[in-house]
């Protein structure tokens, strides 16, 4: 990948288009909110074809995440914790299951947990 | 942060806009380019600012990256090189100063260190 200066951050030409990422909002998408994002929907969709695999109905995934950084130390990210609502029928004890598989085999959080500690929790709506 | 979930994958609603993201490149960037875009920026613009502050005179900064994943590793990244090419009127030792410095205070780099090997080189270009 090549990043290229620009005014106020820098931008990559990827297949889905250009990404234009800044510390300053204005200008691009923040350096944190891409790692968080490569976190959450890493999980998110690897989440979604464990459920399809696993047969389980759902209509509908939310991630909502909070964050902890740290600012004794050039303010890293220190936590990423990650909350499921999953609409459907479903069971639980199998979603619980599903999560586990899902952090197993989600390559972004296998890239970070030894550096930022990722949680996670569910909800299951009807 | 809130992600939601689309055809194909998962959009958010951030200060810039909305990012789109998915495991599929016709649908958004890909999580791991994420990761890798948010550590190669926060580096090109801590070093941008570090090199402002040293008083050195640049015109440009670009980031090349190169990754490694790991397959047997639920594909984890597992190295992210990082080579900038700087343009100006710049001395080498005072360059490879600033690349120190811009490590310790790039909050991305000092996020995913311990997990993933991140690697530096550079170049100057007059």
């Amino acid at each position: 990948m090549e990043f290229k200066m620009k005014e106020g951050g820098f931008t990559t030409d990827l297949e889905y288009g250009e990404l234009h990422i800044s510390g300053n909002e204005e200008y691009g998408f923040r350096p944190y909110q891409l790692l968080v994002s490569s976190v959450a929907v890493c999980s998110g969709g690897v989440l979604r074809k464990v459920l399809e695999r696993m047969r389980m109905e759902f209509t509908d995934i939310k991630v909502n995440t909070e964050i902890e950084r740290n600012e004794k130390e050039a303010n890293r990210v220190e936590k990423i914790h990650m909350h499921f609502t999953i609409k459907g029928d479903l069971k639980e004890e199998k979603v619980k299951k599903a999560l586990e598989v899902t952090r197993r085999n989600c390559s972004m959080v296998q890239s970070v947990k030894d550096s930022i500690e990722i949680t996670e929790s569910f909800e299951i709506k009807a």
